[in-house]
């Protein structure tokens, strides 16, 4: 079982108006309200791969009941611990031409006491998870050492930790010695606090010396996700490896990343040597950029991805 | 006791974002979420008069039982009848030099058998009701005669009704003689079919002409809400009246006009004359709109206005 951890999740409500009077009222055509947060997104396509899934997170007043509802009917195993503030909700609208205006309330405060309780039950669950995802942002109360203290115990219990966070929460959550870290370009600037990719495209030397930075904090391994430039992994074994899509799918780059996070889980959990879970990644990213959902994928897309996808040792033996 | 009838409820949902980016990501500074929707502003309107009111109106999913407890939070006395779709929302965003756009969800389909739960427990609540409003918007799978069927129910009961709807439901409810009737301009500009304003102002014999219409048609008496003009009133007697604010309060409009619904309904209900409900219904209307948020209102506004407010017959004879 992989134990996915969500501690901010929210209910996203997406509106559809096909000309917005941004200074007057307006009636969507089409409305649509799903359970979002990076670590549903990761949940859901384990559960698309038929892997065994257990979300835990925070939930809280009638829109954490939504989410938790939202789970159920899309059959997401969740244990989640109830909180008193009211889960956060996002709002998007999105127009004719495609374009998209995203309104993202702050997350709900979170007790010291009610993340106990949390702690708790998380503690119980990683009896027999092969893996646990550590995924998005830390709401309100928690500090940022948070994730570190997570992956601490994860490790305690013999359960390798993907972890997918942003700033401070990233930098602590390295030091803990996770199995993976997963970055974002933008992500790895702010940590780097230099420029990672310009007019002449993504800087790879750049990238690799980033990522090594935070192999050296603690983290094990290091797979940054690059876009449509794909992935830059540095492992374990020293190894430095790339892995390309065959062709960019244009679209939602928040479900593509979300999709790495889970490939990478999926394949740590299930052993799987290192090309091969780069493939998977990639090909999983492409197919889950190719459809506008979060956490759904174009299983057509995955499969030709996965053939099609170029994966390599960054010393020039191709592999894939 | 006051029955307000709110069949289309809806949870709005407010952000304020000082400077909005239309075409990226936005984080309020401020998330406001309240029930709303026409009917519960009127009875919350009422419970602030402490007035004795019950809520009955049909809610559905998540939102419903959001809007359930907000009620209660409120201390809104409510009696609820669930459906299966999902109540609406509506989404507001104000920018930091007061613009607004909106997004209004449409209503959660009502099903015969539903209505008829509603319509059960409404003919149960008319016994020792002084008064029912119904207002605001049908959701889709009622018809056009709902609020005709509803006044000729509460009519058999012995209970006066207070109608404000737009378009057929309005034009349908005013042919079941209702006590009153609360268009504003732009609704009776639609039943007249022609402009009632311009840019000399309110047409008062036009709008006097339309409101006649209203009675002919079957209402009993009906008070037109003008905005800063206020009000004007044909009543059973055969009474022309106009109501006048001492000063405009600018700003909500929509408060303003249900706040005047409530006042008409606290006169009617406890049996004040006709001079007397539209000083309160004028002042009220003030009141409410000095205050951003609907169904609630200014006291000292309130206070000042009831003194300073203009109230006459429209032959000339002034009685405030």
């Amino acid at each position: 079982m992989i134990v996915v951890v969500c501690l901010n999740p929210a209910l996203d409500v997406t509106h559809h108006v096909p000309a917005v009077d941004w200074a007057g009222v307006n009636r969507p055509v089409a409305v649509c309200a799903r359970p979002g947060g990076k670590g549903l997104n990761v949940a859901r396509t384990l559960r698309a791969l038929d892997a065994d899934v257990l979300v835990m997170g925070l939930v809280g007043g009638i829109t954490g009941a939504g989410v938790q509802a939202a789970l159920g009917d899309l059959a997401v195993p969740a244990a989640l611990t109830p909180i008193a503030a009211e889960t956060r909700r996002t709002f998007t609208i999105v127009d004719g031409a495609g374009s998209a205006a995203l309104f993202s309330e702050p997350g709900p405060r979170v007790t010291e006491r009610e993340f106990a309780a949390f702690r708790g039950r998380y503690e119980q669950a990683l009896n027999g998870a092969g893996a646990v995802v550590l995924s998005g942002s830390l709401p309100p109360g928690l500090a940022a050492a948070t994730y570190a203290g997570l992956i601490e115990t994860a490790s305690k219990a013999g359960v390798p930790a993907v972890l997918d966070a942003h700033g401070d929460a990233l930098a602590r959550g390295a030091a803990a010695c996770p199995a993976i870290v997963k970055p974002n370009i933008t992500e790895l600037q702010a940590l780097a606090a230099r420029q990672l990719s310009g007019s002449a495209g993504v800087d790879l030397m750049a990238v690799t010396a980033a990522a090594e930075k935070l192999r050296a904090a603690g983290a094990r391994s290091v797979v940054a996700s690059l876009g449509p430039e794909g992935l830059l992994a540095v492992t374990g074994d020293g190894g430095r490896w790339r892995a390309r899509p065959s062709m960019t799918e244009a679209g939602n780059g928040t479900g593509a990343g979300d999709a790495v996070v889970a490939a990478l889980a999926h394949g740590l959990a299930i052993g799987r040597p290192w090309d091969e879970r780069l493939r998977h990644a990639v090909a999983l990213g492409a197919a889950c950029a190719a459809v506008p959902v979060a956490g759904e994928y174009s299983r057509a897309v995955y499969l030709s991805a996965l053939r099609a996808a170029t994966v390599f040792r960054a010393d020039g033996d191709e592999v894939g």
